[in-house]
C-alpha cells in the first residue's frame, strides 16, 4: 500500500468482510456506499447532510470536473475538498467511463482518448497520465486508472482488446501516480462476461500492484447472475488485504449480493437519480411517489426510519411535490434514499460482525418482496 | 379583532412601528417578511430551515393549492400546516391575483371569476365565498378577501370599477368568514395610483372592519415613488392598532421605504425566485453569480453572515453550481437570500426600537450603493 494509506479487515463471514480503509482525510468503513457527487455536489443535498447520514467518502467525476469548472481552476481554489465543502475522503474516477457514455466524437487510440465536450463541443484529450494529473489537481484521496470499458453484450475480441489496453494503461497510471503519500490508486479489472478474461485482467493488475482493485464493466445491462458470476470469478485472485470496489453498482439487492461475494466498496447514481424522479428506496422496496395511490395517504415513507425525510412527511405531500415538480420533492427523496442506502450498509456491516450476513441479506430482500404497505381503506 | 387574534404596537419611530400579531399558532414579529410557499413549499428550502431563519409566518397560494392538490384533499389530510410540515402561522391569499396573472380564459363578473387552470385547462370558479371556504379548508391563520387587482398603468374608470367591486366583495368576504376564532381576515385596499380612490377604498374597508388591512395593486410595474406615495396616502386612514400588509413587495429598498411609511407585513417571491436564478441579495446589494467575475473567487458571498450558505461556500463554487444548473445552487442562494431578508427585518425592528429607523434604512441602502467587494487582483 502507498505510505499513509492502510486497509484492515476486521471481520469475515463467508466471503463477506468488514474493514476500514484509512486515509489522512478520514477512515472509510467497509462495506461502504459512496454517494455520487458528479460535478462537485451530491445532487439536491447539502454536504453536511450527506456526512450526517454516515457517508465516509463521496465520488467526484473527473470527466465533469475537467470540463467544468476545470481541474486547474479547482486546484487554484484549494482542491475539490475545499471547493465542494467536503473535507472528508473523495474518490475520483478516471473520466474514461463518462467519455464513453456522454462525450461525442470520441476516438480511442493506444495512447488515450480524444473527445468533444457534451457541454460546448470543445475538444479534449485524456490519457492515463492526464487523468492522473487531473485527479492530482483535484487532490482526490482515491484515484482510478484510466481504462476502457466495453458495453455488454460484446464480442470476445473487443472485450479482450479492452482488457489488454486497460492493462497497459494500468501500468502507465501506476507510473504517473508515483506513490503520492496518503493518496490511493486503484486498478480496474475488465473482462466483460468472460471469466478467464476477468482472471487475466485481475492477475495483470495484481502483478503491477495497486492500493485497491475495482471491478469495472459490470452493471452495464447484463443479468444480475452474470454480474455475480463475474465477481465470484474475480475476487479470489484479488489480494484479501486490499479493498475491492464494484463500480457503478447498484440496487440494494445487487449490493447485498456483491458484499456476500467479497466486495467492499460501491458507488451508484441510483439513490440520488431515483430521488429526482419521484422514486424512493425503502425497507418496503422501491416506491414510485408519482403513483396516484399516494395522493391522499397521510402516512410517511417509513415510520421506523430515523431520517426526517422518510419519517416526517406524508406520502400525500411527497406525491404533491413530485407532481408539482417542486425542488423539495427531489431534496426529500434523495435524502431519504441516501439514508436508506447508508442504513443498508451499516446493517450489513453489523450483520457480518455477527456472522449473519446471509440472513441479513435474505431478510432485507424478503422485505422488498413483501412490497409496500397496503393502500388505506 | 376576531377573538383569539391580537395586535400590539410596541415601539414607533416616525410612521414606522414594531409590533406583534398574535394568533393561536404563533406570534408574528412585525415588521415581518413572509417567505412565499406557493404550492405548500418555500421553494428549495426545508420547512425547518425557513423557521430557523426567523420566519414567523409563510404564505400559501390559494390559486395553486385549490388546483393541486385541491383544498378538500388538504383538509382531509389535516390542513395545510400538517400537509406542509409547517405548524406555525400561514397566510393565504384569496387566489384572485394569480387567477389574473396565471389562469387562462378568465371572465370576471359581479359574483366572482371563472377561469381555466394553467395546469390542465379545467374550469374553476372563485367567488368571495368560495375563496374563504378554500382558505378555511386549508385552515390558514390569516385569510384574505377576494379582490380585483388592476395592472398599472390603467384608466381611472377601470381602477374605480375595481375599487367598488372589491369593496362589495370585501363585505361578502367578511360575512363568509364569520369571525372564526383564532383566525384573522384582512381586507385589501385597491385604487391603483389615484390617491382619492385609495382613500375611498381604505375608508370603505375600515367601515366594514377587518383584523388587518392589506395594500394591494402595487409593485405591479409603477415607479417606486408612486408606490411610496400610495402607501403614504393610505396608511393615515388605516387604524393604527391593526396590522398593515403591503402585498407582493419587494426589494430590500422597497421594504425599508414602506416600513418607514408604516407598513408591518410583506411578502415577495423575490428572494426565493432570485435564488433559483443565480442572484443573491446581500449587504453588498444584488450579486449575479452567473457573472464570470466570480468563477475563480474563493471568497464567500458575505463573510460576516451567520448563514452557512452565505458564509461557508465560495463564490467560485456558487458560480459553478449555477452554471451547471445544480440544484444545490438554488438551495444555497435561496437560503442565503431568505437569511438576508430575515436579517433585514430583525435589523429594522431593532432600529425602530432604538429610534433610528431612518438611519438604518439609509445605511443599508448606502451599503447597496457601494456595491460588491472588488474583484480579486
Amino acid at each position: 500500500m502507498t505510505p499513509g494509506v492502510s486497509f484492515k479487515v476486521h471481520a469475515t463471514d463467508g466471503a463477506a468482510r468488514t474493514g476500514e480503509l484509512t486515509l489522512p482525510r478520514g477512515t472509510i468503513r467497509t462495506p461502504a456506499f459512496m454517494p455520487v457527487g458528479t460535478a462537485g455536489t451530491v445532487k439536491a443535498m447539502y454536504p453536511d447532510q450527506v456526512r450526517a447520514l454516515g457517508a465516509d467518502v463521496i465520488l467526484g467525476n473527473t470527466y465533469h470536473l475537467m470540463l467544468r469548472p476545470g481541474a486547474e481552476r479547482v486546484a487554484a481554489l484549494g482542491g475539490l475538498h475545499t471547493f465542494a465543502n467536503w473535507p472528508w475522503p473523495i474518490l475520483t474516477d478516471s473520466g474514461g467511463f463518462q467519455v464513453m457514455s456522454l462525450a461525442s466524437l470520441r476516438r480511442i487510440d493506444e495512447d488515450g482518448v480524444t473527445f468533444r465536450s457534451h457541454i460546448d463541443g470543445s475538444e479534449h484529450r485524456l490519457t492515463p497520465e492526464r487523468s492522473l494529473e487531473i485527479q492530482a489537481l483535484l487532490d482526490s484521496d482515491i484515484r482510478m486508472q484510466l481504462d476502457e470499458c466495453v458495453a455488454l453484450p460484446a464480442h470476445r475480441a473487443a472485450i479482450e482488446k479492452a482488457v489488454y489496453l486497460s492493462l497497459r494503461w494500468a501500468e502507465r497510471s501506476r507510473t504517473a501516480f508515483g506513490g503520492t503519500e496518503g493518496r490511493a490508486l486503484f486498478g480496474i479489472v475488465q473482462g466483460g462476461d468472460i471469466p478467464e478474461l476477468r482472471l487475466a485482467s485481475a492477475e495483470g493488475l495484481v502483478a503491477i500492484g495497486f492500493d485497491g482493485y475495482a471491478i469495472g464493466g459490470l452493471a452495464v445491462g447484463e443479468p444480475q447472475e452474470t454480474m455475480f458470476a463475474m465477481i465470484a470469478a474475480t475476487t479470489p485472485s484479488l489480494p484479501a488485504d486490499h479493498p475491492r470496489y464494484l463500480m457503478g453498482v447498484g440496487t440494494p439487492e445487487d449490493i447485498l449480493g456483491a458484499v456476500l461475494r467479497g466486495i467492499d466498496m460501491f458507488d451508484c447514481v441510483l439513490p440520488t437519480r431515483a430521488g429526482r424522479h419521484g422514486v424512493a428506496y425503502t425497507r418496503y422496496g422501491k416506491i414510485n411517489l408519482k403513483n396516484a395511490r399516494h395522493a391522499s395517504d397521510p402516512r410517511p415513507l417509513d415510520p421506523y426510519s430515523d431520517c426526517p425525510a422518510s419519517r416526517d412527511y406524508s406520502r400525500a405531500y411527497l406525491h404533491h411535490l413530485v407532481k408539482s415538480e417542486e425542488m423539495l420533492g427531489a431534496m426529500l427523496l434523495t435524502w431519504s434514499n441516501l439514508a436508506y442506502y447508508q442504513r443498508l450498509m451499516s446493517g450489513i456491516r453489523a450483520a457480518i460482525g455477527a456472522g449473519r450476513a446471509e440472513d441479513f441479506a435474505a431478510e432485507t430482500v424478503e422485505g422488498f418482496a413483501e412490497g409496500d404497505i397496503p393502500v388505506l381503506a
